[in-house]
């Protein structure tokens, strides 16, 4: 019986797009008695056991036209992004980044492109003590980046999302925002006029810093009670923090840390930088809640790997998220990024 | 600078197709330090060391209209076949299935279809005792999967496609090509069609069968020097086992193992089944090179696991792969599957 998938009744859109799609697969794993596993469906990275330490794996799928544009963004870029979406997520568990598998699906393009691109790739191998073992290579009309990242904990204990406590204080690394803001340039203004505007926030779009060293730093501390790493944006990440933890959230916005390069684009341009911050995903920045008696530990760590760290809120007992305005008024988070 | 990189000079085409590409990757890598790392990019899966048993990663990249359609296949086949293509990898290196990591890109589609396509591979996880514990899953114009699968060794030791020796016996598994035949019935006469020609050459194409069992029973005799799945077809990998091992290879067409399914739809239709058999992928049968001395242990090993195996020809020491026919003329294999 011949299949038409594309117009059917209950699109994934209306069933609660990725969120339903988790649940599925969950389903489909239930009940399996696996071997090995420490941890499945649900956080940064999923958790195996094979030796005396865990090892962490996770995987990011890039789709030409979805996730970039190869004409704003460079082969190298587009190799380099790719690492980082997975290199952050391994870091995000605590983990030390190892081992990539590298699944291609290209046109039959010009050969230098590749080359560029595993360039790129190879560059945040380089960085993060990494290597591509293995992989997969396929013809496909657009160009589709899958990429699977293994990392080991190397005698630390996974931070999962699930263990923010009441009371625990939310901080995050450096900056949030800058990602999204340099999409939007890019966006309006194609990639020379975005980098006139400001070569700052397209650098932020295009060449992602995962926090590694900081994620290993706060980690050591033992004071991180949960950590995951900001990819769809702090108003779609935190409420994923909260339910893993059965918590729920208060957000300041006047302390969410906004780049000066930032704040000078949103003036010009007329945008409302909270709501960049809120929403802007692939910060690939770390949300971490904190025992509060030990902040300045957590920071320390934190800045002494090269991050700064600002609090950004607090853990509530209740179930709800909510951000507090300059003028104490209270309101939800703004919509935040859904795939479908 | 942007980038066009659809109408460039040299073409991944014309610099060898997906070789030119595994040859970058390889360089990419090259000249890193890598902890944990067993064996890199060029067998079926590769292996790292986490614990007293070494692991075995492995993916594979499937893309709708190239890979599959979805007019012939269903979703619970497209799912239950990404599954095995992996699953396949993983036994071909004698290791035992474990965990998948699942990345899906997908068109705003029905829900169904994707609880379809995880009942699929679900059922093989089942099957093979593995489980899903992570993924992503993004928007995507078309079908997009891709799996990794992760899978130990449980004590054994990985067989390599490096191992092969001058004198060893070349044997497969069951029968050769009928997936490729069942390609070509769907192409030419539709799913319904086809099925009514031969639903056994299509339910091979659709619902292919890795060999597990008979992978673990091969290598525990220790007598199985190499091995490999043949996934790209006979033509394309025996050649990859060659190379890895540094020797050639004489195969008999007479000596090709036939289903009587094919044999008939290739009198019917005029197909030439020894080409049919050689150049044919997606069969994921056994591919193994074995000590001539202990032929009769290793078939016995496999017909107990429930795979019938085929000499098929022998190792030699110089370097080429030749087919001799049946009035003993001697020839090169058929051009083989390439991806671009």
């Amino acid at each position: 019986m011949p299949i038409n998938w594309y117009n059917q009744s209950v699109k994934i859109s209306d069933a609660g797009g990725e969120n339903a799609i988790i649940e599925i697969a969950r389903k489909a794993s239930c009940g399996l008695p696996v071997e090995r596993l420490g941890l499945g469906i649900g956080d940064d990275a999923a958790i195996l056991r094979f030796g005396e330490d865990d090892i962490v794996v996770t995987c990011d799928l890039l789709v030409e036209n979805v996730h970039f544009r190869t004409d704003w963004a460079s082969a190298y870029e587009i190799g380099w992004k790719s690492a980082v979406a997975n290199i952050s997520d391994v870091a995000a568990m605590g983990a030390v980044p190892r081992h990539a598998l590298v699944s291609l699906g290209l046109p039959d393009a010009d050969l230098d492109f590749v080359r560029d691109l595993y360039e790129g790739l190879g560059s945040a191998c380089k960085r993060w003590n990494s290597a591509a073992v293995g992989g997969d290579t396929v013809r496909s009309e657009v160009l589709v980046v899958n990429i699977t990242w293994i990392g080991d904990l190397a005698g630390a204990s996974a931070v999962l999302r699930s263990g923010a406590r009441p009371g625990d204080l939310l901080m995050v690394t450096n900056c949030l925002g800058n990602s999204l803001a340099g999409l939007r340039l890019l966006q309006n203004h194609g990639r020379d006029g975005a980098i006139e505007v400001s070569a700052a926030l397209v650098n932020s779009h295009l060449r992602p810093t995962p926090r590694v060293e900081a994620a290993r730093a706060m980690t050591a501390t033992g004071a991180v009670h949960a950590m995951m790493d900001l990819s769809d944006g702090l108003a779609a990440d935190l409420p994923k923090l909260c339910r893993a933890s059965g918590v729920g959230a208060r957000i300041n916005s006047q302390d969410l840390p906004i780049s000066s390069e930032l704040v000078t684009v949103c003036r010009t341009l007329g945008w409302n930088q909270t709501e960049v911050a809120c929403v802007g995903g692939e910060d690939y920045e770390l949300l971490a809640a904190v025992d509060r008696e030990r902040l300045n530990e957590v920071s320390e760590a934190a800045r002494s790997a090269g991050s700064d760290v600002t609090v950004i809120g607090e853990v509530l007992e209740e179930d709800r998220v909510i951000l507090v305005g300059s003028g104490g008024a209270e309101s939800r988070l703004p919509d935040s990024w859904e795939h479908f």
